[in-house]
């Protein structure tokens, strides 16, 4: 088993610069986040952007979609910022003979109380047993990307009505 | 989507008493566990054993069997020392309609770098996506429970040769 | 033994709001840290300004000085963000019979590899010996207030030139 | 500054080998922990027992008083398990010109809740500003090391009546 991580920027890598009192999105934590959990399976981590996802923009979309397709891993795990992770999934659809989980957390990973290593174990666990298709993992739940939003007030992703 | 969790005890719900200098099996940490990690599915915990799974007998094999099968949910989580995981997963085969996932932890969930919440996040990822049978989500991998077995001084799971 | 903590805001008490996507001072993370210490001390917290040390003013630090005037306890505690805390300690020189130290962090206390519970317990191990003045405790060093300096590129506490 | 960390093993300490499914006293876990605080003074680690604090005999106590007495530095940490640390805070009494603190934890410093960060930091923060001297840091107050005992039942330091 193999799978790539294309990072995308978003909550989860949010860090802390004392020096300028700034919060901002900084190195994936992803590759760390698989070790610590002495993960045995073969993984690539390919940083794509660092970005909060309000930020991000149809250019940015289609370079995520690019480096998907130019992948030669069928297992496709993506961390994104939660606010636009159904947006960039939208744009995913329709690639044939790839698997594409995406995940993130409501809080930065580095955080003690972060969801970050539940969602990435949860994304894991799922990428490699679905079909091909678009996905999201978050709050323990995996669904259809198109079948989900967040519900920015409760900090939590909910079936589309 | 709604689950149980069946806890059998084992390195994830190992505690230290500092009263008596003594490191045992304490409470399941995987409602606690659960919680923290901001999951929407409904779920319920039933504690059936709480015993280093090196101690666990044919009697206490039985009992988690007739549990499972006395659960009205489809989807069973088990908690479970690694050292027997496989063996415990042997006395479930055969159980129709539930998908039934084990998980577990190398080190204690009460620990800094534990390994547990990555693999609860894991199995639960799996879980809801796999098709009636019986599992093994540990280091990352969700596997058939009979094509794995632990290799104790590498402190990980591996396909069986 | 008693002591007051008064609360001054700064990244020890920073948290981050993904509904907004912003990271702002938010509640005082000195009650849980102390209790989560299992410290058998006697302690009030008073939770005096939610700022950002750079937005502070000199009526902001006035009210700091009142608030430890006014306290019942010779021993005071004051969490403070660090760019500042030398400012702020300047202005409560010469109050009779206190001893006052000064703590922060340099990542927030929310944070797993924060300084806080560090730095908070460094502040109370000196407190209650040192004689009556003004002091900060950062980066396990304990001074007298006017002889530090924060080293803002290196995110650390110095001794002055 | 600097200080001289002598480790006797005992909670602190306390690791878990998954592959013997036993909790042993493993490595000094006060280096890493100083390092990760970020501390600016200079410090030595000298292990000098890894045991657990019960186990420990005279000839152990004599080894660990003529280490301090041997030690170039006049500031003593002493990570020490927390049954007998007055027994072997007992055995330092009269070395001149040494101020000496010892710490330890009720919980292993890997736990997440660990009171070790906070019981190094109270030491720490003590033992520079503490004429010489025997004293015991536990549970955030610092006492001479003949005033306080350990209340097992309530896992805590009190003084002693």
């Amino acid at each position: 088993m193999r799978l790539r991580v294309i990072t995308a920027g978003g909550t989860i890598d949010k860090v802390y610069f004392d020096a300028a009192s700034t919060y901002e999105v900084g190195e994936p934590q992803i590759g760390p986040l698989l070790r610590d959990s002495n993960v045995t399976f073969d993984f690539v981590v390919e940083s794509v952007l660092q970005k909060d996802s309000l930020a991000m923009t149809d250019e940015d979309r289609s370079l995520i979609r690019s480096r998907v397709e130019a992948a030669p891993e069928k297992l496709i795990l993506i961390t994104h910022g939660t606010d636009t992770m159904t947006a960039t999934a939208a744009k995913l659809q329709g690639i044939a003979d790839k698997t594409i989980v995406f995940t993130g957390a409501m809080q930065p990973a580095r955080f003690r109380d972060s969801d970050a290593v539940f969602n990435v174990g949860c994304a894991v666990g799922a990428l490699q047993v679905l079909p091909p298709g678009v996905y999201i993992a978050m709050n323990g739940v995996v669904s259809p990307a198109d079948k989900v939003k967040k519900n920015r007030a409760a900090s939590r992703f909910e079936p589309k009505a």
